[in-house]
């Protein structure tokens, strides 16, 4: 895998998220990546505190628009995370409108990023925007809330999950959908083959991809290819995982096989970056034990520094990971052929 | 070799100049490298056009002082590159100085990065804010053209050279100065032991480390140990070299030993800057004829773009060396024991 791949999305001087938690694992893979900053930040919002700048519209236009002038905008693939709000989003809508149009074969995986567990950490004028961009993605990977918020459905049901990507799928035209770190409830388990199903009293995160090809697409009624591999939920909160993910996802998928490419992406990606959170969470493990507690809520009131260690204590261990980046083992997900089988809701 | 280093430059979105020419290779050595921008701009100079932001000396303020806040101010490295102004390189200044009264085992590497051949790239009052913070030091990488306008000392022979060492060790009080690609003058060939010198008819750059340790300043005459080492000459231009060069040395040396260590790590950079070059190099004959031209200014005044397309096919091929990035044979440089032997002259 090589090639070219522009990454525009967040900067953090101190730490991995954004761009440092998804630019040296695709370099580590041989890409050549060219790195917009939508944010120039001392560290991540889960800190006490953060300082730096948002990279304006007009900043971000200036230099699309430098390296178009210089025949310096020519990716083969992009990559978008977090942009602030929706005038900086628009013009990385125009970026991406315009790479497209140039290369019909442009990878472009598009995470929107828009918030976590029910609450939206970007601006509200953001999602219809996001809306209007999602045609122009190959693959999304929203979280659970993002698919909430991008369908309007609560997904309180395998009724309710069928809906949400019917509607990206033939709605929005996205052609693959990967949904990481999904809580497993009942309801998701049932669909999952026995090898996949958790032991009891075991926590597990589940992975999904669905994928509409072409010649899908006049096919009724709607039924995506749906994929899908657990990993142990570990403990604790880490941050940048959403980031990893999304990079290795795309630097691992092979575009010349799109219905086969996807889960083997999906699954190195999944793979890897449990490997480097186990390394993350041994890590800290080792730290005094102040620095490693999960949460502590109370006590950080009083002292806000205690926040601040622990999440210094979970910082991605991701320069340490070059064997776990570098790593070529082939790797897959699981066909879910029972997952659009309505008789099991 | 492991730590934090804090990396300090300028910043590009297309193209291996600055902090994305010395980022990866750190982290490839296993650095965590914190990352602050400079300027954001779309790409280097060499090209025919260029756009983007310089950041503020207080933004830059603001982001050194929520890392401080969040106790995320902690490298035990300190590198320092392109600063396009006075006033951003006073905050600077502020943080070097900082971090040094904190810790006063920081490795600081300070690039002074001001110009070449006979011309400044940045404001002129640069020159003295460079000046005070050479103390602060502790090794500086200097081009030949840095020497001179940082010592006001034309390097003409080698008693200039010798005063202008002198005042960088003595009056500047810098522990370690090193120079690499100096073009190979006869007196400076005279100096090298006959196996360091080039063959007839053959073009060499020749890298001069010069250290001058604690337990050699009260003695007199003054005399630093000078180490030198000569690569080939490679035809055309390459930008980001000095700053692959200064990663490489920060991140190769091992201050337990400052008098050997210095050598060693000049070598290991100017072995590995030397191959990702050749690499870079043959890469750039695989081009199109027009775009490995080294130079042709006739016929640029009338297409601009035929630079870029030149400047583009000789971008570092950074990624592309992962395994000389990691590679661990140990190197070192041949001593110049009659460097200061003024009958040379």
């Amino acid at each position: 895998m090589n090639g070219r791949i522009l990454s525009v999305q967040s900067h953090v001087a101190y730490g991995y998220v954004g761009g440092k938690a998804a630019v040296f694992p695709l370099q580590c893979m041989g890409y050549d990546v060219d790195v917009v900053h939508t944010v120039h930040y001392s560290n991540h919002a889960g800190y006490a505190r953060s300082g730096g700048t948002k990279t304006s519209a007009s900043e971000l236009k200036t230099i699309f628009e430098s390296m178009e002038k210089n025949e310096l905008l020519n990716p083969s693939r992009l990559l978008t995370g977090y942009i602030p709000n929706a005038e900086a989003l628009l013009a990385v809508k125009d970026l991406a409108t315009k790479l497209k149009e140039q290369n019909s074969n442009l990878v472009y995986l598009l995470d929107p990023v828009m918030g976590d567990s029910g609450r939206l950490y970007v601006a509200p004028d953001v999602v219809p925007v996001y809306r209007d961009m999602l045609p122009l993605s190959t693959i999304i990977t929203p979280n659970w809330f993002e698919v909430e918020t991008l369908t309007d459905i609560p997904l309180v049901s395998l009724d309710s999950l069928h809906q949400a990507l019917t509607k990206l799928h033939v709605a929005h035209k996205v052609p693959h959908v990967v949904i990481s770190s999904i809580p497993l409830k009942p309801w998701l388990a049932a669909v999952l083959p026995t090898d996949l199903r958790p032991a009891e009293g075991t926590d597990y995160l589940l992975c999904i991809s669905s994928s509409h090809t072409e010649d899908q697409t006049s096919q009724l009624p709607f039924r995506s290819t749906v994929h899908a591999k657990t990993v142990p939920l570990l403990p604790g909160y880490f941050s940048g995982v959403g980031d990893l993910f999304s990079a290795l996802l795309l630097g691992h998928y092979d575009p010349s096989s799109p219905s086969t490419g996807l889960p083997k992406a999906a699954a190195q990606a999944l793979s890897k970056t449990h490997a480097i959170l186990t390394r993350t969470l041994e890590y800290s493990r080792t730290l005094p034990q102040e620095e490693q507690l999960s949460t502590d809520d109370e006590k950080d009131l009083d002292t806000p520094l205690r926040k601040t260690r622990r999440m210094r204590g979970r910082e991605l261990r991701l320069v340490q990971s070059l064997d776990i980046l570098t790593e070529k083992t082939e790797r897959d997900m699981t066909k879910l052929d029972e997952f659009w089988n309505a008789e099991l809701n």
